[in-house]
């Protein structure tokens, strides 16, 4: 390992933090707009966004979710209608009180989340249960105000996508919601090779104006869970607000049942703080924006750079994401550049495998070495990537079990959640004792993992409603 | 032809305004939103866009652009820094004054257009020639506020992408500039079937800040031009403004020379109104949401149901976008809804059809019906896609010919106009001149023929400077 190199990113095992910024800003995924909280998504930090667009458009479609788009603006009374909603989201607000040279007569908000201004058409769309289910979903920018700037983390825009139900019974509605959990667990997993904690939230750590809301977690390399998305049952609280009525199958006019659903640019940053090592990104293949790098060894002598082509004109129409660098730097250049991008294949050409008509793969999740057969090339990559991404996955799996203590004593949990771990203990679900268990140590609850009232309560010794997973967040 | 379901469109030949707006809501393309200026693209609107960006963004990337994404506001200092553009657009700016509970220090601006804070990142990420070209696109929301709403053609908001290169010179920026615009004008052509003038646009009418605007002009069944897209070679101007200065290969300091280039969704208006007809929307199968829908008839009878159903996996399969519809609408009720939404291919299944194992396929553009054996129903639907295609095509280049008037005479110019045609003649290419023909006549240039100093100018005498196009526009 070249120290020159790797000294340019710090310690991921002493100082994560800045291990992450120093990754995601080197490696030309993003970096800071002019205002504060804000971030410019970079290409090879949107092309990460693009897969995950892609993966998940394609399952939305496949369950008969359509695009729409509804506007930016939010008139300000629009918010105030469902009043736990507008608790949670009026401190947070960009506020628009000029526009055409104007002073508006009423301001407008620019979208932290969409239930208000999608309900209100709904409610004009829907007439009947003909008419349901009604489910769309937009992919678009939101601002939640921030004055500090974590990018992909914590940042006032971000890009994201909101699904958004209307169902004809509560049941379809939490059908939907767990549906779409199930749609995010996955993609997590295939396209990603997250694993994830999934389940309901608290009452207290629901979402602003639902009835239950469920998450995954994603659990990071210094043991912090990130939220990586949340689909909500809303009930009836937004229909009420917004008046969506329909004729049911009786004839009598009924409320109808929402949900919301969504993942964000954050998806970016779990990824990078997932499988990212001391020498910087780690991508799984399937999200990966370059699949495999061909770096040409000794290029200057005759042969060599025509080879390289010729294997990257193959794996170009083979669909593989394949980038050939012949720029002038030193393949020590290169190796290290494409080691900190996480490219999980390197392909190295030289003289003596042309000779030997075979390459050399270097794989980036192992460092090992394999020859592979020049004509063969795309199959035998293809396979290369499936190892890649299943041996990525394995890995994520045992840092999240490793990470993952059971304990029944709060100052064990205490000590384990400040150490970096994950614990799942048993909590007695009531809204004041999970207060003051943030209150006294910070530490919030992340999902609930299954009901069970046959134990004690960590913390205030009732009896337990449910186990339950407890952690920091980012 | 049903009188009872046409007449839910005002006339298309009386009141064009009138049955745009019709067509347009009643297919659900869209609908407005709560606040005046504002739209909803509904699913089958933009649909229309979805196919469109799938379009380009395949045509981008093979040109090496790379999507990114940069902040929604923008600090209003950077608006005033390139002095052009900032009087082009200052007086439409929707402004942030408050976020997060308290008044910002800096207004911050809703993005009319990206230039000023791309540059402003250009200028930090660009050191030396070998960082160029920069070429970045961004698919995104911006903001022109206006009082009046006319859906897809003039909202405050609307969906666009951007386009943002920099070039070491000015023959590349123009370069750039020039084969973006061929790239629209080819996207128009062979996906949506509409033929387009191209070329520059006047001093007079050039985008705030470039020195030279390009545009591509789509005329609509009215006569009056539609501006589909522009390129724009913005020189040294905003490379001045932002600073954005690269070390040549002299080891000189230089101004970069940028270019931005745009299509949003008005595309989706010109669609409408180039090829709709007098019962509703006529969508070319290339970008059409639904390419053929099946309508069962007598589907109480055994078989037919099933036909359909077996008719529908197979075009489904070979992906063609097909939709059954096998609600309990009467087939007379569907054949309207369809053609209203100008479904290209309608496919008829009844018992008479299966036991001669073909179905009856009915043409939008021609309404002519023919027989399709089911056998080979996939082939030979392709096959009337195409000759669907390439016919309306055939017919808004017909359309267009016959909208283009040439005189020399300025009393005809403005007859011509007025009654709904395009004019090609000679301009001097003075400010002066033409902004005394628009304040005379409202009329303005659409864009430049041929450099041609041979002739008059149509309304000043003194020599022409080039051929142009004069025209009405939305």
């Amino acid at each position: 390992m070249n120290k020159q190199f790797v000294n340019e990113l710090a310690d991921i095992k002493t100082d994560f933090a800045q291990w992450y910024t120093d990754v995601i800003l080197k490696t030309d995924m993003v970096d800071y707009g002019p205002v504060k909280g804000t971030m410019v998504i970079k290409p090879y930090g949107y092309a990460v966004w693009e897969n995950i667009q892609h993966y998940l458009d394609k399952e939305f479609k496949k369950r008969g979710v359509q695009n729409a788009y509804f506007p930016l603006l939010i008139p300000e009374s629009y918010l105030k209608k469902e009043s736990e909603h507008v608790e949670g989201f009026a401190p947070e607000v960009a506020v628009v009180t000029y526009a055409g040279g104007e002073e508006l007569s009423e301001k407008l908000i620019i979208r932290p989340t969409s239930e208000t201004i999608i309900c209100e058409m709904y409610a004009k769309w829907i007439k009947s249960y003909r008419d349901l289910p009604m489910v769309m979903n937009q992919w678009c920018n939101v601002m939640r105000w921030e004055k500090t700037t974590r990018p992909f983390l914590r940042t006032s825009e971000f890009l994201w996508q909101e699904g958004h139900t209307v169902q004809a019974s509560n049941e379809d509605a939490k059908k939907d919601a767990q549906e779409m959990l199930k749609v995010y667990s996955d993609c997590l997993r295939n396209l990603m090779a997250i694993p994830t904690l999934t389940g309901r939230k608290t009452e207290k750590e629901k979402f602003a104006g639902a009835v239950e809301t469920y998450s995954l977690e994603a659990v990071m390399k210094d043991g912090k869970c990130l939220q990586a998305g949340t689909t909500h049952n809303l009930g009836q609280n937004f229909a009420k607000a917004s008046n969506i009525r329909f004729l049911n199958k009786n004839g009598d006019l009924e409320y109808g049942y929402s949900t919301s659903w969504g993942v964000s640019t954050r998806l970016i940053g779990a990824l990078v703080m997932v499988h990212g090592d001391e020498r910087g990104l780690r991508m799984p293949p399937n999200i990966a924006p370059i699949q495999a790098v061909i770096v040409p060894i000794a290029n200057h002598k005759p042969g060599v750079n025509e080879k390289c082509q010729e294997v990257y004109n193959k794996l170009n129409k083979a669909e593989i994401r394949v980038k050939f660098d012949n720029s002038d730097n030193t393949p020590g250049w290169k190796f290290n550049e494409y080691e900190m991008k996480g490219v999980p294949v390197r392909l190295e050409i030289g003289p003596r495998d042309i000779e030997n008509n075979v390459l050399t793969a270097v794989r980036r999740d192992t460092h090992e070495k394999v020859q592979i057969n020049l004509d063969n090339v795309v199959s035998e990559l293809n396979d290369l990537m499936h190892i890649i991404q299943d041996n990525m996955l394995k890995q994520a799996e045992e840092n999240l079990k490793t990470a993952i203590v059971e304990t029944d004593d709060f100052d064990e949990l205490v000590k384990a959640v400040n150490d970096g771990k994950v614990v799942l203990s048993y909590h007695c679900g009531n809204n004041e004792c999970e207060e003051a268990i943030k209150q006294k140590t910070t530490i919030k609850t992340r999902v609930i993992h299954s009901y069970n009232e046959a134990h004690k309560c960590i913390y205030c010794d009732k009896s337990s409603k449910y186990r339950i997973y407890f952690g920091k967040q980012y």
